[in-house]
């Protein structure tokens, strides 16, 4: 990986009064576009090919400017002229996955967030580590023999909600396992789903305050996931199974929620664990990060998953939301993300929240 | 109860140019301070053994001040602080919950809305008594041998969304029932879930008018309840069943909606009733109430309950929703209860509105 | 039809800088009234016996004036008057429907958007021309002995979420299928719903340029069908069918919710293709128009119906959605509407946009 000493160094041959801000065309784009636009950045569109005809419907969120490149891949030879425009280049998912981790890890551009926390989220190990170290109930793995209620299984390579099965006990899960593929078993949660929208600043100094920094509670949203979300229209699990009719869980988009008040000490003592963590573990997870959670009928909070940026869910709040709304009007994640930047090169802190 | 004469002399003694609002932190407190701090009103929040630190994270939220107690019980303690600081209580489903309502009845502090509605919102009989007197169309009680269709089964002393269960006709009825428990049996409502956002003004003049004062409908949402609005990924009802896996029905939070248009004459016709009943029965529920529905697909909206008061489903529309912003541009429940206090106050009829 | 010839005659009679914009007391009232009146724009409700009570709950969209008719049947004589107020009707599908399409298409009085759309869109298999001469991928149509996977059966008569039903299969099919009605078998598409809410103008030149004008995207839903998205709480279909409970796909309302960015230059084609094919058959289809999809777990995306005039589900959206905020804040479709006759009138060029 670069190390923070280059990409310091890039930093300040910047003309940090003419940072721009600078992603990849697809996930949440146009948040951050728009939110950078309106803290006054100058924004920079990566694309492939050519830049996409969608921007044009929406002009608040147009970037000033496109690079084009023939692929992700070619995303380093662009680093030059990302550099000459001053970019501090905004990690989403997309943005990652597209390009490959390995391959982010090395960008020679100054991008928000620490990178380190890449390693920790996208294996599913370490990740454990990280949060069950955090002291946080995740959903526990199970061998075959050890099921006693209901599991979901997941074969390794499964990819984009495909590959998955879900079984209410053990006799399912023998039933439908596919012996001749690796596969991991986990509990299943049995609850309702709530994707939780968080920031954690190092530099602002009022709010809920962590060890050093704050944490904020942005936003929330559901993920819709197709077919899962509909299919229970045509018929229930095992009536479809014997349709040979197989539910997936590719999220198409998202659905806005807030969760009862009398959760948020809990959520927010997640949050907090989460990152207090990752300031052990890694020098911590700086800016948006999502906990991908159930909420169980007992109100216990389980979490799944961590996605370690800013997560498309987020798109639903644009123009501010329920949570947001509270910390200032309009604010979404997107713009969260240009104030830090703003506020750490005020401060002379860019050092703070780059890597 | 605390009788309105002694309520009223205590609001004499207050100084009515420096009202503040207090609740409980929890519920709706959120949103009823933000509304509140947005009249100018001072805001205090009264909590248990320190203040909730998720305040933090909410600059706009979070109250001027907080009165700590060592538990709910001791409200009835902080009564003398709660006057000198000219304070009106707005109260929420869980701050009676959490005192019980007998201690709430009680209490020797002005409170926003009529405390007489509690007996007969607490009481299944006399709720019923008064919606059905109201003309409104509940779903039926019946005996077991009256079955002829789904049914929703509750046992006594079910809480909080548990100790319940749907049985599609007497066959499954029989086969779940437990003999040894009290029950009762109300007609399962087949259709979509509606909780209806309305609030009664017994001061404004313009508006919707009733025989005395105004009806508003602010909003509207679903509840989100664990585990019912996600098992079905898992199996059929009888699926489950079979796996001992029971669905329940504990909120968890709130998604958003809007009802189509053309049931607003119905809708207000509902909210109309209910207020009119209540003039007649207990002079009048004053302030915010929700009525929890079920649209039919023969577009008949059937009423299942009612909250007397603000509900936890307002809290997604802080900054203004679908229906309010058409009385005023980002208007929440809770800025509209503020705005309530602050007419009663300059007409000089807080009386009207405190009990 | 009335012809472009008529309705021009009558619009150079009126006074241009006193125009007013009329509409059927329901459906998407609320919202048109209220983007009317946010435009300068004076506002007229027509309504059937009496003007409906509820507007008076909802001042930002109360319509300035109400034209009462005894039934809608009569619209045709208020023609005169609408005339002498210089009005202009924007059609909502519950406009439509209650005159009848024929009726509609005769009324001598200017109207928003392209009358010609209605036969296209009323007759199944001229919209499937339509639709699938854009290039536009539909639910398959298939005769029974060709069913080879899950299928939608509708009754002809079928109306309003009634009379359908779904197989999984052939044998589902038969088991179910009342040879003594006519129906109609169509590919049942496994996915998540979307409503997208498209608009196009022929007069804007900045945006997402078509042939000639722009399309937009202004906002998307999801439709709560009554009582298809809850009867998953008691039983299964194939458990419903045994206890003679029918599935029924009545929508009573909306919920709002955002489409993976990814999708946005799948979506944006979609829109393209219809409103091009729309120039072509006749004269292209004019303001907002919805299309009805489901998004696949390949994320395809199914376009099973459009709509070629404002939908309700743009109701939640009053006051912006996370998409038409990045055109405008706060903008609606409503409002939109308005704007384009404004800017139609400003431009002296009315014939583009009305008929």
């Amino acid at each position: 990986m670069i190390t923070k000493e280059e990409i310091m160094e890039i930093v300040e041959n910047y003309d940090q009064d003419n940072l721009s801000i600078a992603t990849v065309c697809s996930h949440s784009s146009l948040q951050i576009f728009y939110g950078a636009r309106q803290e006054g950045f100058r924004t920079i569109g990566i694309c492939v090919k050519e830049p996409p005809r969608f921007y044009d419907a929406f002009p608040l969120a147009k970037p000033d400017e496109f690079i084009v490149v023939g692929s992700y891949k070619e995303i380093p030879d662009i680093l030059a002229e990302l550099r000459a425009k001053n970019a501090i280049v905004i990690p989403h998912g997309s943005f990652v996955e597209y390009m490959g981790g390995e391959a982010f890890a090395e960008l020679a551009i100054p991008t928000f967030g620490n990178r380190e926390v890449l390693e920790w989220e996208s294996d599913r190990e370490m990740e454990r580590e990280w949060l069950e170290g955090a002291g946080i109930e995740m959903p526990r793995v199970v061998k075959p023999q050890e099921i006693d209620g209901p599991v979901m299984v997941k074969y390794h390579g499964a990819k984009g909600g495909r590959g998955f099965f879900i079984a209410k006990n053990y006799e399912e899960f023998q039933e439908h396992i596919d012996p001749n593929e690796k596969f991991t078993i986990q509990e299943f949660i049995v609850g309702t789903r709530y994707y939780l929208h968080f920031f954690y600043s190092p530099l602002r100094e009022e709010g809920y305050k962590l060890s050093t920094g704050i944490l904020e509670m942005l936003s929330m949203d559901r993920r819709v996931e197709s077919n899962a979300d509909e299919i229970f229209r045509l018929g229930s699990p095992k009536e479809l199974e014997e349709a040979e009719i197989i539910p997936t869980y590719v999220v198409t988009g998202n659905v806005p929620l807030v969760a009862r008040e009398s959760l948020l000490p809990k959520i927010f003592n997640l949050g907090e664990r989460v990152v207090e963590q990752s300031l052990e573990l890694f020098g911590g997870m700086i800016g948006p990060f999502c906990l991908e959670t159930v909420v169980t009928d007992k109100l216990e909070i389980k979490v799944f998953e961590i996605s370690a940026r800013i997560v498309a869910g987020t798109n639903i709040y644009l123009a501010g939301s329920p949570y947001s709304d509270l910390v200032e009007p309009n604010l979404s994640t997107g713009k969260r993300i240009a104030q830090e930047i703003k506020l750490a090169s005020s401060m002379g802190q860019l050092d703070k929240i780059l890597s």
